[in-house]
């Protein structure tokens, strides 16, 4: 799993209903697109007739030129004659990614140093924060830095429309690192690109506020951390990544969430990878990770 | 952690409301009594006044012969004195474990054969399933087995009188090793021994039924076992251990099952082999795990 | 994963020197020959002209009747057009595995209990041991036992020679399950199949006699086991699967034996399966596992 | 565990041969000092006679008035009357830590996080690097940064003269935080604190240079990271923690140098918490982690 960017190399995916001869139409393809396959990964849910699933990575010299004759014939051949959806991304390209966060730094900050380790394919043009504590570290990381204080009460739509006005058409995904509000249906609607959030347990355990302390009442011997695509529905939606780690009777909740905080920002940095190199699927309200 | 029963070793369980000098009022007391701490182990849920928890293991020789009258001093000393509660175990005699089953053999073979290999301190007087299929598997062990069909329908009175039958007084603990009948409130009163579940997900996720195909429908990356010790409440009980395991997309509900089948009967040997150690403390709902 | 056989599927192994269009004519070749591509893996150490390997399930009615033609064409395409190696395996015969013991039964009876369950897509035509504690237990499971006591001294060629009588012919692999006993480069050549074992440690920590002992006289957190297949170099085969688990500085040495069995026989088991369903392919000493 | 200091709290670690009656004798103690216990554990590497380790934890108001008279007692009662070692650190005063650190900065960042989020109980008065490169990001954490050049050649001499000049006297312990200089047995003697590494690899396993290369070539399906303290045989210190993940036949040596990065870092800070809990004890090449 290299996580840079690459030159000259694509990433399809390719989703729809299976049918036989898929693979051998899109290799056929690709191989008259001068590209050579470097990864294939594929799934279908069932042995025939069920939701067909597909990752290429190939290498094309000079991808950059030649992309409007392949979506042509990708639009021929996968869409008209196989009824497949597709998307072809470049992945010389990172997707610019912006980070929303709230009081606890513990997974802005691992975002921003994997960032500047190499370690993630993206750009990230902006970290919004609805308090101002992070706002020397973010910069220190050379990221721009936004205040937009959340709205008190339960009506949103003031702060909301100012991340709209800083968001829109300036990023390609959102991640929400313990950003600690629940985002409307209509900023979903609005901002028109997927939002990572990651939760502080291990789903569908402890949904809703306070899951570490939900934990400590209901005496369990493992926590864990969840980070999923966001839908209307608060916590419900499609699991990218999940992971927990032992505790005993004697941590408090306190100490509950201190540990629970490594396991956060290593799901969430997980999610956010695969996300970034296109590895993630989104099937009604389930994941494929390739 | 022996696995064994040992000679002239007593383990002494002792709780209650903390207060200062129990250490050493408790070891003052073994001293007297000629016996030699092995191993202790202590926990209070807060600094000073909360609940207090200890066990320590320690050798008396001739130990059988001087139990009445270390009773007697931990009766005053530590009843009298301190207002703790406090048990004692003969740590030479192995505590006497049911197993009940039905269709599924994994965890009723597995508890058997580690049995078998020594590795549980317990006895084993009786397997009952409601089903005949393990019949000569659980005799291959020497281990008696007996028949008693779940009675149809949601009144379980008459199957449960069965099993109070074969239980009662033959019995320091059962061990529900994926018996997949529900036992009223009524029958845990009668039986009057503490009883050992296995649940085949991460507890509190998929409560009930068929958690594997709720895990599937959730498209969770992770799936678990849970074993508890059973009250009225369904698979609501104090946690004794739990465990999880990665999975994917690609693994059907039926995978997921064959898959947790070995969580399942690695997390419920654990308990089993803890609550035989008397290492495990109830707590309210909460378990404490020497 | 499914674990059983299928009928009118295959599997399709190719490895060999990567170069552009192998997907490509292979797909176009399963089309051809009325076959429905079910699972498709590959992966190539370097991005052109490294090795490249491959595994297909493919469904195809009647499988067996089309074979001699499908191979037939795999040899034309595969072999002279892209010089490439292949195999192709009918999904609806399980192999045959032979599984070797000694004393310790841990490994012997897990692989015995799962495949009764259905969990592994093999025949055990026999089991083979220096000793003869387990035979009642092998038979119980209708799987013929042979007592082949080890020749005593470093000469191990009586022994060996007849362990070939019994096996050569008869198996398609043979499993240690804790043999213990050294096998000879001469035994590995005359026996013509695969070999795996369980190492009871993480390779390359501890090769050789007592790695628990060496692994408490160390002092190490965690404890582990290998399977590998079998070269001439004792612990130095190709890798199919290890894992660890945690220990404390209170675990003796039998206490890690005792724990490490658990490791053993989730690692062994994997390992079996995997390499069962074809999914293990030998590379120098590495293994590539789809 | 909590990781913050406290006050009017001690740690009193006790070790030496087993004998009975130390339980007693130490809990008394503690109990005519006006000291209540808090955390209590202990730990015998036989059922007599062997060695005898014990941790306790104890509040006592005033308590750094009070330390001469309880040391008074301790020399008498622990020293005289039962020839034990023992050490007494008040809680409220964190230790001193260094960080010795080289280009790599993955292990030094979370270091300097965690502590700045209160979940190390240290101070840090000094970071000390051979190259510049983290000088910036150490200040900006408050944190003193010194930059001492490797000696260039096998003679450490002249930068271990320099090291020591800012170390002794003025730090409790160091920590090599991916440092990649092999420290003298002089070195090590004159500056008389103990010195915790982190080498990444699962030790004994891949001791050395490169071990992710090496953990490449064997084709290992784990990797792993240790901490543990410097002696003069390189790797072979007393192992205070280790943990591994997963990888897979696709993962390059560079992918597991970014993916064992986690590990390494996690399996650090806890030693690292640890050791400034008093909760490790050095018992020969070993390490009783309580």
């Amino acid at each position: 799993m290299p996580a840079n960017t690459q030159s000259d190399h694509a990433c399809l995916i390719v989703h729809g209903s299976d049918k036989p001869g898929i693979i051998a139409a899109l290799s056929a393809l690709i191989a008259r697109n001068q590209g050579n396959i470097v990864t294939f990964d594929q799934y279908s849910d069932d042995a025939e007739g069920g939701a067909y699933f597909c990752r290429v990575v190939f290498h094309r010299p000079n991808f950059a030129v030649a992309v409007p004759e392949i979506e042509a014939d990708l639009a021929r051949t996968l869409g008209e004659e196989f009824d497949l959806n597709w998307s072809l991304a470049d992945r010389s390209v990172p997707k610019r990614m912006a980070i929303l966060a709230s009081k606890q730094d513990h997974c802005l900050l691992d975002l921003l140093w994997r960032h500047r380790r190499g370690d993630l394919p993206v750009s990230i043009p902006m970290v919004i924060s609805n308090h101002t504590t992070s706002a020397d570290d973010v910069r220190s990381f050379g990221v721009p830095f936004f205040h937009v204080p959340s709205t008190p009460g339960p009506d949103k739509s003031e702060s909301e429309a100012k991340l709209i006005e800083l968001l829109a058409g300036n990023v390609d995904f959102i991640v929400l690192a313990r950003y600690m509000q629940i985002l409307s249906p209509e900023f979903l609607d609005a901002v028109g690109v997927p939002v990572i959030n990651i939760h502080h347990s291990f789903l569908p355990a402890f949904i809703g506020a306070e899951p570490y302390k939900k934990a400590k009442q209901r005496g369990v011997k493992l926590i864990g951390a969840t980070s999923h695509y966001v839908t209307g529905d608060l916590d419900e939606g499609p699991i990218i990544e999940q992971d927990t780690i032992r505790v005993t009777h004697a941590d408090s909740a306190a100490e509950l969430a201190r540990r629970g905080a490594d396991v956060e920002r290593q799901v969430l940095s997980r999610a956010v990878l695969w996300h970034a190199e296109d590895r993630v699927i989104r099937h009604g309200n389930h994941t494929i990770v390739f």
